[in-house]
């Protein structure tokens, strides 16, 4: 961490910033520049994360040096993380989709999808029983009832599922009947939810808030890492940005800035990144390209009378003809699907 | 509601978007201009919130003509809420202050943050027990010991309190202590710790997400509402833009939008707001002079030790000198502090 | 366009605002809903483009149902314009990757890029001598000095240029040396500029500015169209957005937006679009994935000592590397480099 | 500027940084940390401003220490400026309010808001005549015949003017008639225009870019004040966000850091910075709160039929009421009107 002082500093109020940063444990290496002095606080700056340095009497700024988050960096695990869901490895060479419906509607909506977007190729089965609406009059899922028809829905399928998590009091409902939990973009920093995720061992499915800087993000996939669970994926769903026509603004470049920052696999929703199914197939199709670990797609047998996120969902035959170019895609740099 | 038709539809295509709208039980308006036919859907719109109608065949567009939220609505309840808290009513001529530490530290450090924050004219006491902090290994709050030490602050000074709660668990236990409950921005779609904290009857202030707009503010808002507490007072605390000179940019056109939308009383926080404590005095001021029924200000008796926010907190003194100009200014608007 | 009147309106002044709309020759058809009266405007509503009904007594909101630019909408042209440039045809079934230096430093410097680049399959040579920068003690280009090198580049590789022009006085000159035009994204308001370059018959490529919308970038291309010069290319090179660990967000879901609104050739500049050159290939790839009809690449042959851009500036062996990758992306979606 | 590197560097490698650095004539100061090293430069790094040093090879990350800027900084030059403008001072302890229309629509437009503008106290006159327009089918301005009319209603009146100048070819022109020659946002980075606007010696208001940062801001003045011209006016008037209820975010603790980080006055354009007349009064009651010394108002007679920014227009009445309470937030803190 790098403490930059004001000009015209004495020797002791110099001093004192210095016994301050050393009363953390830290080093104190002064460095006098022609306009600043500099110290440079050296150690694990970490603990001076909550950078009350900065209301220290002669500080100007503090410019931290190491990223603040430690488990889900790629420097402490060089590696790539694989996580094993049923037998599919994510975060490998093959690239997978998750495609269902936005909401659990019934039964046999369910299945009219899962059905159809397995033989396209895709790998797991999506659908939210537990959904959180803008409204408060909205259609707020069918909740355990929805959750029933999923797993109905993996037994006649064999894929796995995948469903969101709202409340930290339904997280050990919901891990009796999913595969992987997710984390919605407006709780990625409803802490309380992450550390209870993180008590479990079912992987995390972790989308990114709509406002969320990548470091932001990345934090709190390290609060469901630190408390133990280290089966996280990590999803870019598109950022809020000035821009009206699309619902959000998908950030792909997030995807090969996580790749390098961290070890975790990285996931693109080109559904919710863009509000809108003309617009899915050619992201998803960049987001394959630009190096994502896999997909999250909305598939519903009927959009024009879905429950909810209508719009920015893709029929079954739409969703199969772009199974057939995503292929093409992955094999284009060297991965498959 | 109204609904732009693709060029180019048969009368029979047509006829099947009139029939949609109609099953909703709203009545359709055909006309027809020279490059676009649109419908008016007549009734409340509301039923057509989820707005898959834009997946409909032939449907290019809907635009909504009314709010999507109700209860809190300036037409819904022409004059203004007001809320009485211990004898103090909020949301009429007088423009209240709630000063105090970000996080509650201990019983001394609230004391003597409370008592010159009365003596200058606040008259709320904050602090905060269960902090949402975005790194895991931040200080978290003193939990349930802290919430101990505002209730004793309020016993020797007086002062009513608020504090946050996080988590819809602990609604309960923070209700037992506080006079109003704090939903912090990141939870400001928190749509499980809404509900929660909308079936009590303690007031509610409620912040704005760091990205929300004004409509999805009022949305969460009507939340509680719905669950029958109407004692909200909304507070804004900065959104998320590309600036990076202050930590958020301090939306405070929203303070007059918010007058004209809703009923309800709206605060500024503009410690939060900027994240400096030299900001906070002129942001104060433009915040009263912009309208606001009330300040929220971060108040510490030594900021460059303390455990969270310090570069925001005001020290005691400069509050006082704050306080005084703050009433001129109320003054010069018809108002009084 | 939808004029949406406000609650409560005596029968008079509905009768004014009918009257108003009626004097710009359009025809008023009122709709009575239950909670609002609309009043709907039928004819070429682009005549109240400047929305000064908004002010008009009575009136809540104005709601446009067309889009305000017109020869360069897909409307007003189905097919797709293919630009014709020294015999490559730009907007057809080929992707073109036009690439060379940021800014052009010297003669050597020039075709030590262009010659590698011609190798590795790009069509064009792009390269700055008249450079906007943001501080006025940055390296401002060679001016016309440049222009020299890059014509000089063109007669010994064959490959056409394109350059940008800064000043309208300056459009004449610079028309004399290049092969198309560029306008940065900082001129792309920059309405004199673009009347003067609309007035040549040199094709031109106009970027979107960092925090324009699409609606504005199309407007700015119909600046140019509306002075006669239809050949325009629009070119999406990132938008400003909160996050910091890249210079500019890369809105890539511009480009099937751009191709569904207008029937004009869109480009791509990861270079830009990123601000660092470990991004570009993957965001390269994407942008072709999602449907690009060409891209922008900066290429230095030593990115460490370039005198602007260098840190988002490829190698030509890493260009090299990635036009091998890019052929077989194109193909896979049908197209070809 | 600290130059971080990355980690496991062999000395020799470090070395090459080292000289690198040393090339441009800095110093270079080496400190080794626990898990980075990082190099101090020591000297003026404005030198290294173009940081072409986070491409070479070993480098992490290049932190600057210092401003880019240096003339408009607050280090270059301790005491405000104040700027005479026909008597007027400008800067100082009086706030001044400039009024009039968007557009100069007719001579006796003019008249009829200047006269009851200055009645009513505002010091200068404000209305272009060349009008940068997002369409180019909205009404562009009358040119120098607008000119004429500014200058005449100037003999009536008493009150300087000024004028926004578009085109680097007109600014002998403008300014043959104006008092203080207006950069509009949408021209902030043209830096042409900057460049001459910056040769003559009539005072300059420069106003913020929609998405313009503060120090790229205090950078386009740089550029004026390179070429001579210290005589600069800045002026917040609304950044672009994700929220639409404002034509644009007034982001009024722009005026407190500008204040901080420069000796150039600061005015704040409540008219653009809204989009709506129903908030230009709060706001500008906020702007001079936050210690703004002086306001840009749009006044029209007939905002209902005006040829542009209508919605954002008050009426003369208004107008004269918002002065009355304006006096009294100036008093209020210690300022007059």
């Amino acid at each position: 961490m790098i403490v930059v002082l004001k000009p015209g500093l004495t020797k002791d109020e110099i001093q004192k910033v210095v016994e301050r940063i050393e009363s953390f444990g830290l080093k104190a290496h002064i460095s006098e520049g022609t306009e600043r002095t500099i110290i440079g606080a050296i150690g694990d700056e970490r603990i001076l994360l909550d950078q009350t340095l900065e209301s220290f009497p002669g500080v100007e700024r503090v410019l931290p040096i190491l990223k603040p988050y430690k488990l889900v960096s790629r420097e402490f695990q060089r590696f790539d993380t694989i996580i094993e869901v049923n037998g599919h490895k994510i975060g490998g060479k093959k690239v997978h989709v998750m495609a269902g419906p936005c909401s659990v509607e019934s039964r046999d909506q369910v299945l009219e999808t899962a059905i159809p977007v397995r033989e396209a190729g895709a790998t797991f089965l999506r659908g939210g029983a537990f959904k959180p609406r803008t409204s408060p009059y909205s259609f707020q899922g069918l909740g355990e009832e929805g959750l029933g028809y999923l797993a109905h829905a993996r037994e006649v399928t064999g894929l796995p599922i995948i469903t969101e998590v709202l409340d930290p009091r339904d997280v050990e409902l919901v891990s009796g009947y999913t595969d992987i939990l997710q984390i919605g973009a407006r709780n990625m920093q409803n802490f309380k939810l992450l550390t209870e995720v993180g008590k479990t061992n079912k992987p995390v499915m972790l989308k990114r808030g709509i406002s969320a800087t990548i470091q932001e993000f990345l934090l709190s996939a390290e609060y469901i890492a630190a408390e133990g669970n280290r089966k996280i994926i990590l999803c870019e769903r598109g950022i809020r940005t000035y821009e009206t026509e699309t619902r959000n603004t998908l950030d792909l470049s997030a995807v090969p800035v996580l790749k390098q920052l961290t070890h975790l696999p990285v996931f693109v929703d080109p559904s919710h990144g863009t509000g809108r199914w003309d617009l899915v197939v050619p992201m998803a199709l960049a987001g394959v390209a630009a190096g994502a670990d896999g997909l999250l797609i909305e598939v519903h047998p009927r959009p024009e009378v879905a429950l909810s996120d209508g719009p920015q969902s893709l029929k079954p035959e739409k969703f199969a003809a772009l199974m057939v170019t995503l292929k093409k895609i992955a094999e284009a740099i060297g991965r498959e699907i």
